[in-house]
């Protein structure tokens, strides 16, 4: 197909196709002359990739070529493949190091060693910054995290990730993360609003009498 | 304090506490003379408060003067407040309106419909992203995850919100909930990686033979 087919495929715009082009985001179509390419669906995937991890995951440009660049050289470990991942998802905050507090902590939850996994040294961050700004989350409420997000990730890694080629197993865990972190934070929302109408009422009770 | 030392104080720099300052992020300080304002311990809060909502949440700046404005003018009714918080943290995307589909999903899972309440409306939202995205979360792994998300939620509304002023309750929530998530998000990629671990092996025994 021709590139204006790509960009009715796809609803993005023939300028913005040229944009990913040139950042290296999606791989050249097949030359026919100086001034005509062709495209095939090989290009309309990726083209949806980059619009989820832009829209969606709001990835800077730079972040979603990490991206494209793990998944066109994929580790051979299923394991290690997670790490991409988490490497490729860390948070935007051009983060400082975690405090020795919080690497501590982490340690103390019965977690991998901050230096040998991206995603301890994730979660010390998280807790660093928390902290910073004036949020100590004690222990006991940690723990509880923990076992939530642990029945999470029972449903998150697929036993079929296991038989997957190991660039289709990144790609469907990087957009799985991606698509599914909205997903919890507005469960956690909601839970949040059954909660409180349960503790303070739903109505003005608390408020200005009538 | 001059604005030197409230700068100081907090690590932002003059011209930022003035961009503040003009974008109304920040109230006056008591004017002293036409060059000359003094600023308090409330300036040194709401400067930090800023910056969370920056640089941990990735607020917009037209978002974090809505939160502001929020904060000056509490609703009421404790639960009401959550409304607001939940208002203030809507995702970025300029999202389409949810699908009739997830709406109803929604409301399957027993939750309040969505045109009454944000939270509802977020989870239809990141429903529909995540399906337009090509991946639909079945109902079981939403039940559970629904489960998850109400034992975290219940660390979330704490008792002694119902005995603070509303401008402290709502503070409270939206730094908690803007400090919070990424831990939680944090937690779960730990998690992966131990469920991960224990499926598929840490070591790279899937991997090309030694």
């Amino acid at each position: 197909m021709r590139i204006s087919e790509l960009s009715d495929r796809t609803g993005v715009s023939i300028p913005t196709l040229k944009y990913y082009l040139r950042e290296r985001l999606l791989h050249a179509g097949e030359t026919q002359s100086a001034t005509r390419a062709v495209y095939d669906d090989t290009h309309v995937e990726r083209v949806r990739l980059v619009r989820t991890l832009v829209d969606v995951g709001r990835l800077s440009i730079d972040r979603v070529r990490e991206v494209i660049d793990a998944l066109e050289h994929p580790p051979a470990s299923r394991h290690q493949l997670l790490g991409a991942v988490h490497e490729a998802l860390r948070p935007h905050q051009a983060s400082e190091p975690p405090t020795t507090e919080a690497a501590d902590r982490v340690r103390a939850l019965g977690l991998a060693d901050c230096a040998e996994s991206r995603a301890s040294s994730q979660l010390a961050q998280a807790l660093s910054a928390a902290a910073a700004g004036g949020w100590v989350v004690d222990d006991a409420t940690l723990r509880v995290w923990q076992r939530a997000m642990r029945t999470v990730a029972e449903t998150d890694v697929a036993e079929e990730l296991g038989r997957m080629a190991p660039g289709d197993a990144l790609r469907y865990a990087i957009v799985g993360t991606v698509l599914t972190d909205p997903v919890l934070l507005a469960l956690r929302r909601v839970a949040q609003e059954a909660v409180s109408a349960e503790r303070f009422g739903s109505t003005d009770a608390d408020g200005p009498p009538a």
